[in-house]
Parts: C-alpha cells; structure tokens; sequence
C-alpha cells in the first residue's frame, strides 16, 4: 500500500466532456466553464482540443476559448493537438502547455486517427521538436489501456510499450485512459504494474471513463499502486449524451468525496465545485452524472425546507 | 489480500428496491419479477416485507406476493419482519427465512422504529424465540453502519456491538447498511474491522447504498479484508425515485461485472439479468441505474443496427 498523501486532478469536462455534444454550446459558456473551474483550486485545467472543425466541429471555437479565458498563475491549460497544424495554432495564441494522443490499439488509432501505432509517433517527432523549441509542457495520451472496442482485451505490455516511448519522447507526464470504461480493479492494477516497470509512476495518470461504473474502484485500486494524478471532469460531462449506455469520465465530484473519505488532499473546494456542475448541466439541459452532486444538491434543497417550516 | 473465490448476492430489489416506490406496483409485476430473478442464478431473493401497510403500503401485498412466486429449490426468498405480528403473518404462509433490523444510531432508530436500540433488541426476543422454534433462519440488518442522516458520523465499535448481539442472539447473518451511502473505502474498512474482532467474517454481509457513488469502490475495499456477501438491487432500484439525490442500492449488473473481472464467481447469467433489469425499469417508466444495463443494452442496440446494416 502506497496510498498517495495528495492527488493532482486534470479536470477534462471542457475538452473530453464537451467535445461530443452535438448542440454547439456557446462559446461564451466555454469560457464561464473554465474561467469557474479556475476559482476552485485546480491546478490543471484542458481548456479545448486545437483540432480540424471536421473532427471536432463543437471545439471550432478553440483559438477564441482559449484567448478569452482568464489565465490564472499556478494554473496550466493544456490543449490536445493532433498535428503541426493544430501545434501552430495554438502555439500563436500562447499555449504553454500541449496533450498529443495515441492509443494501445491498432485498429483504434486506424480508426480514430487514420494511421497506425507507429505512424503516430512519426507525426509526434515534429510536433515535439517545435513545442520543446517553444518551451512549451508535452502531456500523453494513451487510449484503449484496458480494452478497445474493435480488438477487446488490450495486453498490458502493449499500453507499457506506447507509453514508455511517450515518456522517452519527453512527455512529462502519461494519462493512460479506459477510453471506454470497461476496465476493472484487477485490470487496472496489471496495466499500470506493466507501465510502472518502464516509466516512473511519478510520470503517470489514470484517465477512467465510467461507462459500466467501475471508475471509483478503479481509482480505488490505482491508489493503492500509488499513482496520484487522475483526469475526471465536473459532472461526469462526456461520453455520447444521446446514447443512453455511453458515460463520460468519472465525475470529478464523486472523485473527490472518495478521496475526501481517504484523507488525501486535492486543493479543490468540492462545495464551490458542485455549484459549477449544477451551472454547466443547466446550460447542458440535464441532470447532472455526479451522485455526489445530485446527493448535495437535495441535501441543500431539503435544509432549505426544514428552514422554511421553522420559520412558519 | 483475502480475496474471496466466490460471493454470494443477496437480490433485495424487490423489498429494499421497490419498498419506496410511491406509484403501486402490480402485485403481478412483483410476483414476476421475482420469478425473473429465481431463474438467473440467485441463491437468496429478498421478496418482500411483513410489514404494516400503514409503514409501507407499497408492500401491503406481502402476504399474496410470497404465496404465489413459484420456490425454487436451492433458493432461499427471506422477508423482513419487524415484530410478533409480522412474524406470525410469515409463518403462516410458510416464510422459510425471516429478517429482522435494527441500526447502530439511536436517533436513526427512534425515528424509523421510534423505539430505542436497546428496545429493538427487547422486541427480537419473542420473534427470535418463535422464529426458532418454527425452524425458520434469521438474517439481521444493522442500519446507519457508516453514518447517520441524524446523527453523522457512527463508531466503529458501535457497529460492532449491535452486530455481535444480532450475532449472539442467532442471526446466521448479519449485513451491515451504508443505509444513506456516505461511505469510502478506508472507513468501510475500520467499520468491517472492527466487527471482525467480534464476529466471523463468514457471517456478515455488505449492503451498500450508492448515493453518492462510491459503493463499488467501497465493496472492492470490503473484499480486499474478505468479506463475500454483498446486497444489491437489480438496476438499482431503491432509494425515493422523486429525489434526484436518492440513490438505491449498488446496482447488482454493476456489481457482478467488477466481480466478474475480480475472476470471483456468483453463480449469476448477467446477461439475462440485464434483460430483468430492463424489464422492471420499463414498469416503472424509467430508466435502469445500472451503468452496465445502459451499457450492455446500447451494445446490443449497435449490434442490431449494424446487422441491418450489413443485410441492406
């Protein structure tokens, strides 16, 4: 057991939970959503994805999020991007901090990216050559660390693989994500062993989508490994909001309560927090996926009510 | 690590899911509901509760539901039974297998069965006598094990007392309830401890709430000290459906899919659970609280789509 004393939290509700909304929200909203998150004590927020509108047509409006929100010291606002193009882009309105993506499975990186494994890393070498020039931070990603959903189980020694020559690249850090949920404990805990021997875990975050509810157990169990940064987004924002089974990240509310409970220090205000979920999923038109936040909330409503009764 | 091999499930969606549902539900949805489940692989389906229709009229059919579900051989279906009367009523239709409850929170217990700790025990003595005596099994219920809506936080040693005297007093099973689901996982753990010191693992179960969504990683903590019955609802039903906040039982769905990649064996077909899960949330109009029945459910949806798809 070496349970970590603090956890880093990459809240990723502007990139990953946004970027598959169908209804375009306004950039405006975008940019209250950062500019909020900023006040609660993250130290890590992914503001947008610098990627072709084709891709991504809900982030078209990242150059103008990304300049609008307020940038507060201590806080990093990295953005994904997929190539040179998105690299200048970005670069020209003052990123500092850059995600590049791969996954651990062929046919996922064939269909997601249009080229192989391999053919990724080849696209990554200037990308990272212009960004380490620019003295700009290089983030990793790697999809599919317990599962894909065109090639099912995913070895272990494949994600190591991926990840460690993201690290030899200079990623300074590697998020290694259940893209679709399906991981479990056990799962977790092989995968990052497998990763540990070759890349320091120091270097190393969990990204876990919740798709069949295994999150927190996951985190749960990765925690005992010792890792101690984790992506998650406010209200569990993500996932395809259409499709009833396809849930975002794990919710960066339910998150904290459990590590509240663990006696590990985040630096984030969960109270301010819920208030931020409550606002996006307005704006989004549904309920929030956070339990906790849904829990707080009528706990908040039914406080305000026996208020009431005592002063009739 | 005592990771368990196998875990038994006790179903309890049809008494602890159902019992606060304020539309009634059709007592032959009741008795077919728990028919579904008799044939996917449960050992123990708790089917209703011998109580006052004024406590809870939703299971004012208790007598009629336990008489008419077809018994399967090897499955046990135990009722709760809060008093004499209550037992007598179950006796006289051949209940096999009775509950009873109490809480380690006094004001929890005055509030729910307005008499105190103390007293609740007073009131098991004849029903336990009887129970005995007509060959029957008790199980015992301890409430508000990691916290109280009333009183906060509960002690361990509290828990533990009520427990061992459930224990001492004949209960071949006692579940201790994260009745209001504020658990994490080290404080599961200091509560399962602290019971372990005065009862034998072998005889308590689990029964976690998942309002604010941390059962699962809670249950993972509980097997990690050995811990191998757990109760869940079927799509995890429970909770007040009309308060957002409200969460029911941990999802079984939910709960054998981790268990399934923890290799530990149920003896439960998920994916026929899956269909009951369905099933009974399109009775009551909305939709599962299992992720994995969202998840599995839109799998299968896709694959439809795909086959219609390729026979175009």
């Amino acid at each position: 057991m070496k349970f970590p004393n603090r956890v880093k939290i990459v809240e990723v509700g502007p990139r990953d939970g946004l970027q598959n909304e169908s209804t375009f929200i306004p950039t405006s909203t975008k940019i209250e959503l950062i500019n909020r998150l900023s006040d609660v004590g993250y130290s890590t927020i992914e503001a947008t994805s610098f990627v072709s509108p084709k891709w991504i047509p809900q982030l078209a409006d990242h150059t103008e999020v990304f300049q609008s929100i307020k940038k507060k010291s201590g806080i990093s606002y990295p953005v994904l991007v997929p190539n040179m193009k998105g690299l200048e882009e970005a670069l020209a309105v003052g990123v500092k901090e850059i995600a590049i993506f791969t996954a651990a499975s062929e046919t996922f990186t064939q269909k997601n990216i249009n080229c192989s494994i391999e053919e990724s890393f080849q696209r990554f070498i200037p990308v990272i050559d212009t960004a380490n020039a620019a003295n700009v931070r290089i983030r990793g990603y790697v999809s599919c660390a317990l599962g894909c959903p065109f090639e099912g189980e995913i070895l272990p020694e494949s994600v190591a693989e991926v990840a460690t020559r993201l690290y030899e690249l200079g990623c300074y850090e590697i998020s290694l994500g259940d893209t679709i949920g399906v991981g479990t404990p056990f799962k977790t805990k092989k995968m990052i062993e497998s990763v540990v021997r070759k890349v320091p875990i120091a270097s190393l975050a969990g990204h876990f989508h919740d798709t069949y509810g295994q999150a927190l157990a996951n985190i749960y169990a990765a925690l005992e490994l010792g890792l101690s940064v984790f992506d998650s987004s406010v209200s569990g924002l993500g996932g395809c909001p259409y499709a009833q089974g396809a849930s975002g990240n794990v919710a960066t509310e339910d998150l904290i309560y459990m590590l509240q409970g663990l006696n590990i220090d985040t630096g984030i205000d969960l109270d301010r927090l819920i208030d931020i979920g409550t606002y996006i999923c307005q704006h989004l038109g549904r309920p929030s996926r956070s339990k906790v936040n849904l829990a707080i909330v009528a706990k908040r409503e039914t406080k305000k009510c026996q208020m009431k009764f005592y002063f009739l």
